[in-house]
């Protein structure tokens, strides 16, 4: 256990992971006392019960008597990360889900969605007041991108540093709390988003307590986390703490581990391995399934094997093959990794085995890719014509109703709403919201804008030709993001809509997860007219 | 096929992967003509058939009109590593071996040697001249420390920057392959020692042919080769090649893969999984069997798993937890990496399960470590009381003979010689040797001889006390590690000799790697007493 625990009588437990410190003291705001040194128990770790301290106490922690820094496991950040961690409660909230038993993963059908955009008020509370709208569009599974505390108020998410904190601006535990409820309440499962891979730059005070990062791997986005290197099983208990937390107090039903390709472990357990073993553990007790789903762009069918095939034992992966493989099909697009995507064949391979890049030679990454993923069940891959990356990762983050007719939008929607493996819809595409979806921050570090701003740039210098690229930094790229779900009853929005809404209706009455499996259902490619039936 | 390849017309056949040079020109010395253009083939490979070259030839590269450097493939660097490549003829040697068949791994009882300090002369040749020695002892397999040509005339051979040339020093090609002959004509195995995650640092002109080499991940010898990125699948080729030579062109029975932990590979097929596939599948027409052996400090059981678990597929692997806790327990160091061992009871561990750290804390490695090999035939095990790594990697070089007992000694040669496991003697273990093996470099280089005379005093530095550090770079610390194999007729040295051919001779009649995994033989431990028992 990491954190602070409030006990109940006025005392809070305190403990920290903290081996490059010899002393560690508990500063508490509004709190006469001098600082409060904790007991080192060994191997880095410091505790104390400290009595007079409870629930809604802000505190930091003194590093041998120098700076005092916000706790690497704080559950909530009130004031941002630069401000103090604050004690929660995570038992006073008075959840309404006990009948709750999670929903097997074959019926997930996802809805992925920002917060911060979804809704005017960009809160937790805001995306409750929709879930009318969802329920009506007939979702069965919301994915949220990550809400681990990041630095100021507008951010993708992946800038997170505080994986145990939801987002202050978004209305941090309690709020998040109520929405898992409230969607539970409606027979919804909650997907969270997860960050592991990294951590972001701004507000990341690790580095005084601990060696939590390592510069033996590089990620395109900052420090390696230390899986396996010295000191890393107290890293890995964090990771795994903060994985817990999730589904444990706050009813979680699955997560979706963000770009594990950037996870590196060499060592003989795998810390993803480890994670789906502590985590699928959990399920009985629970009284409900958990799933592990992650985001791979290594087309590696190790990932979701199970241990006795040498595989990390997570329930399901992201196909981003599929997605290449409908656009490049439907759009003629060819540039960056549509190169190695656009034939009708592909298409059917995607259908038919999941992955299209299954060992051949990749045009795009110059080299040989993947494995093949015949072998998987469809239901343990999840596919999409649209997501958060494939939308905002354009310079522009427009979306793909700018380039596709309505006929071909249907059957973008229809392929993937029918495809035998999990189906997910970006926020907004079911009735094509002319919001796009471009990249924004909100930090508070004026050179880390200015490299944010730099970087941005620098990937899409090719396309500059096509327009200015919105500013990360400016509050307006936000608000450019944020829908206007009121549209889905207006003129072509409303009959897109109504589209998708007959589609999950089939897909649910079809359930073409299990009938292909079960062989009932199967595809017919016609080649020659390029025509995919599903008979 | 990558190299020069004589056609047995006058003709040669050249071809290099050459993707960062726009033109690639032969150029042959004492030859007439203007530099001769290679063809693009694509892919940045380029080749041409040149007439009036044969065998013998001494040739470079020009890239892009520029600098002028050795082939990447070269068969041999009669000059060294600095100077040119020369065509070799593999067919020309006439072999005398047609009847070898190989032998089963089981029965490898492993000498490894370090060519240029087995004898006085330092050559292939000299070896032979000592295989009556060898056949008197007993042993089965010879194991070389790495031969690919190294910067100079002395060198552990870890520096190789020639993956498929044999050291000039040591006789070349045909030395080697007079050596291997003469092997098998006593019924030896033979075993090279290959080195695939890094290439070392001086005479390695590989760079301005191609991105062989990765800054994703680090190793402490060097850049570690890219063997995922973008044209990883020509470096793929390189690797698998050069092993496929020396498996085929050499008749070498096994590869010993030095360092694997420095091998990374996050595709979904991992190289070592590729490279083992490819070795295996020619073992039917070689009409031998053809063994890989890693070299591994990741205690990881995937490196022997067959592929449908997940494992890479390779044969055997090293256990250096078994050479720890037999040290450990004999010597009562507890310093460095033995700060995890001691107890009687890993001892018995080492013998019944094979890895010791096998999934607990390791406080060397300040984490947990390992899996579990409880499950892994022990002949894919290979055990050691010494080898090249556990003397010479002390500051002096100095063996345990100087630090143990007579009795001590034997203990340990009864332990690793009786093993079910497979054991390896280190060259003149058999006699209690005088001569160290302290780590010896003849670098051209003067900044890095410094380097790393500078880095091994600081590998060494809390050990200074105990006298001076060997310079590397000094002839006379590489002629320190000779062996005198005369003294194993002499005194004490002999009565050794005698312990260990009489061990040697019981193990061939015993052959307790298959009686204990067919339950004919068992250990029995008595943990009070610390008795060690085969039954």
């Amino acid at each position: 256990a990491l954190g602070a625990f409030p006990l109940g009588d006025g005392c809070t437990l305190f403990r920290v992971w903290a081996p490059r410190a010899r002393e560690v003291a508990l500063l508490i705001e509004e709190d006469a006392r001098p600082p409060i040194p904790l007991a080192h128990e060994g191997d880095g770790y410091f505790s104390s019960v400290v009595s007079g301290v409870g629930p809604g106490a802000r505190y930091r922690y003194r590093l041998d008597h120098g700076a005092a820094f916000p706790d690497p496991a704080s559950r909530f950040q009130p004031l941002g990360v630069h401000g103090p961690s604050q004690v929660v409660d995570q038992g006073c909230y008075q959840w309404h889900d006990g009948e709750w038993r999670g929903m097997p993963l074959e019926r997930y059908i996802i809805y992925e969605l920002h917060v911060g955009a979804f809704t005017p008020q960009g809160t937790f509370d805001a995306v409750i007041s929709r879930l009318d709208y969802l329920a009506e569009l007939g979702v069965t599974a919301l994915e949220l991108m990550p809400v681990a505390q990041f630095p100021g108020e507008r951010n993708w998410g992946y800038d997170g540093t505080f994986p145990f904190a939801p987002q202050n601006s978004y209305g941090g535990p309690e709020g998040l709390k109520r929405l898992v409820d409230a969607c539970h309440g409606r027979g919804m499962a909650v997907i969270l988003d997860v960050v592991y891979n990294h951590l972001g730059p701004e507000g990341n005070y690790l580095h005084p307590y601990g060696p939590y990062f390592t510069d033996r791997y590089r990620t395109p986005w900052g420090d390696a986390v230390n899986f396996d290197g010295p000191d890393s099983d107290p890293v890995r208990h964090y990771v795994i703490s903060s994985a817990l937390q999730w589904v444990v107090d706050y009813h979680l039903d699955a997560l979706r581990l963000d770009a594990i390709h950037g996870i590196f472990d060499f060592g003989a357990r795998h810390i993803l391995g480890e994670l789906a073993c502590e985590l699928h553990r959990r399920q009985e007790a629970l009284g409900r399934p958990v799933y592990l789903i992650a985001e791979s762009d290594l087309n590696d069918t190790r990932v979701i094997l199970p241990p006795e095939r040498g595989g990390h034992g997570l329930d399901a992966q992201w196909n981003d093959d599929f997605h290449h493989a409908l656009t490049a099909f439907l759009t003629g697009e060819r540039s960056g990794y549509y190169a190695d995507f656009g034939s009708f064949g592909q298409l059917v391979k995607a259908f038919e085995q999941g992955f299209v890049l299954s060992g051949g030679y990749s045009v795009f990454r110059r080299r040989r890719h993947g494995s093949s993923s015949a072998d998987c069940p469809p239901s343990r891959l999840v596919v999409f014509s649209q997501n958060h990356d494939q939308v905002g990762n354009r310079m522009a983050g427009d979306r793909p109703h700018e380039r596709l007719d309505p006929a071909r939008l249907r059957l973008a929607a229809a392929a993937v709403l029918l495809s035998p493996c999990l189906p997910l819809i970006f926020m907004g595409e079911e009735y094509a919201d002319p919001a796009p979806f471009p990249y924004f921050i909100s930090h508070g570090d004026p050179g880390l804008v200015a490299a944010v701003r730099e970087g941005r740039r620098r990937e899409f210098a090719s396309f500059m030709h096509q327009g200015e690229m919105p500013d990360p930094q400016d509050e307006t790229t936000f608000r450019s993001a944020r829908l206007d779900l009121g549209l889905h009853r207006v003129g072509e929005h409303g009959r897109l809509f109504a589209f998708y809404r007959e589609l999950i209706r089939l897909r649910k009455e079809l359930l073409p997860v299990s009938r292909f499996r079960d062989g009932e259902m199967a595809l017919a490619a016609d080649e020659g007219r390029q025509i995919l039936s599903i008979v």
